[in-house]
């Protein structure tokens, strides 16, 4: 990932270096290069690939932070916190550009056209989430469409890119895009739950950040379907004192903790686990089948 | 292109029929498509490109204006000015993401990555160009990478992309592409030139516009070249007062008008027109060509 940097222009140049450095769990390349060693495959081409991935989801995260106004991430100041907003805007795009190049070094028609489809994916997800703020009638249904867009459709790109990359069968192409999108689904839901429950020190960002900005998430709707009072959540939507909106949060937080939402949540990701690891039982039995199993299992115990 | 909008989501959707039927010349895929109908071409692939090709120039755009905070653009409010930043740093996004999707429709791995790194160039263009605002000390030749980064690299593209499509000879491929450059390099100046001397009814944005963002144009450069004072430059940019800053803005705008440096650079965009056309000399003959020599006589004589 550093060569992304290397034709950049000097500040964009270590804007890259300080992104690509600042970590993250790689989660999406590892799924690439499973599936896609799974068979053989052109091993140079499948580096470009899970770079390509990996790229993507950096751009997303920094027009995310830019979208959020957000000053942390992963324990680190944003880009956005550093720099100003066309510059960041102008960074996410730049890195955009060069996942797009590295999807288009595998030579692969087919691949290109499902990446570039799931960046759209993406980015009509989250504007669609953001007309959804601080909407509590919004149905579950929403949610999942959400998640997905945001999140699962990508981790489910991941893994067919690498297995249609290395010319799965079509059979084999199908079980991998649908593991792909129940571990997404999983574990987009378990960071929902962190955002509840969650270490700020671990997580590398404040607890409640979703609730605060008007993201309504899973465990919300479980709070309310167990009757939690939703004067509790519009609280923190509604009051304009920076102090007395902490104040909101804070109960809010500690409401749908206590509420038996939080292990409502968990146990649906559970579910989505499930059905990913009977899905694996359909790609080749490989040492990499074997760690996807435990990387599923990890989504759902993660703290961070 | 309004095809692009079908699968966004409501708001999206108004959004991208709101850019695209706002106009603009259509330049870019024109070039595309007068350069692959030179030769035998598969006309559905060539129609993707060209599309692919007004979207990226659409994307980038919508987030100039967000970056600039730009108000106006071809005499509409822009996105920006309707939308929060955030909305409309996704809608330049997925716009970018459509482009892809459609550059993919070709099957032409080349194309595809052409197309990337071509927007690859102009990002990092734009934010080599952010961090040279208010710097009078840069030199002409930044200015010229500036320019091909922002502009010529997409028309170059679009000539190259349309050849290269349509399977065109090597020489050719190449003597398209320095076609594109050069006719970008001339419409760039002639664009800010019409900074300076447009008629804001007809460009539809305020004159000046460049010069009061910081951005340092081919007619400052000649202006300091012909012994102009630079401070009448430098009150534009350091009046804080905004009606100060108006009236520095008229002064210097003056002050370069009557100074010859508009001449200067209109008779270097004439430079850059004819050698479009010499090289127009190498490629078939076709009432395509025919076209493209009017194109590009238009573009040292047009007033938006």
């Amino acid at each position: 990932m550093e060569q992304a940097a290397s034709e950049a222009s000097g500040p964009l140049r270590d804007a890259i270096l300080y992104l690509v450095q600042s970590g993250g769990k790689r989660l999406r390349p590892a799924l690439t290069i499973a599936a896609g060693k799974s068979y053989p495959v052109d091993e140079e081409k499948l580096i470009y690939l899970a770079t390509a991935v990996e790229l993507l989801h950096t751009a997303t995260l920094v027009h995310d932070d830019v979208i959020d106004g957000a000053l942390l991430r992963r324990g680190n100041p944003t880009l956005n916190a550093r720099w100003n907003v066309g510059a960041t805007v102008l960074a996410g795009d730049y890195i955009f550009a060069k996942a797009a190049v590295y999807s288009t070094l595998t030579d692969h028609p087919a691949v290109v056209r499902l990446f570039a489809h799931t960046l759209s994916i993406i980015c009509n997800g989250e504007l669609v989430q953001m007309f959804k703020y601080y909407d509590l009638d919004q149905t579950k249904e929403e949610y999942y469409d959400r998640i997905y867009a945001k999140t699962a459709s990508l981790f489910s790109a991941s893994t067919e890119l690498g297995a249609m990359l290395a010319g799965a069968p079509e059979e084999e192409r199908l079980a991998w895009r649908e593991f792909g999108y129940y571990l997404g689904m999983a574990f987009q839901i378990v960071d929902d739950v962190l955002d509840f429950i969650g270490d700020e020190r671990v997580l590398g960002k404040p607890v409640g950040s979703d609730l605060r900005q008007g993201t309504i998430t899973l465990p919300i709707f479980y709070y309310l379907e167990r009757g939690g009072d939703p004067l509790v959540i519009t609280r923190v939507f509604n009051e304009r004192d920076e102090e007395a909106k902490g104040e909101a949060l804070k109960e809010a937080i500690e409401a749908v903790r206590t509420s038996g939402a939080v292990r409502d949540a968990l146990d649906e990701a559970g579910e989505f686990v499930q059905k990913a690891l009977a899905i694996l039982t359909r790609v080749p039995h490989t040492p990499y089948r074997e760690a996807l199993q435990q990387i599923t299992t990890y989504v759902v115990e993660r703290t961070h």
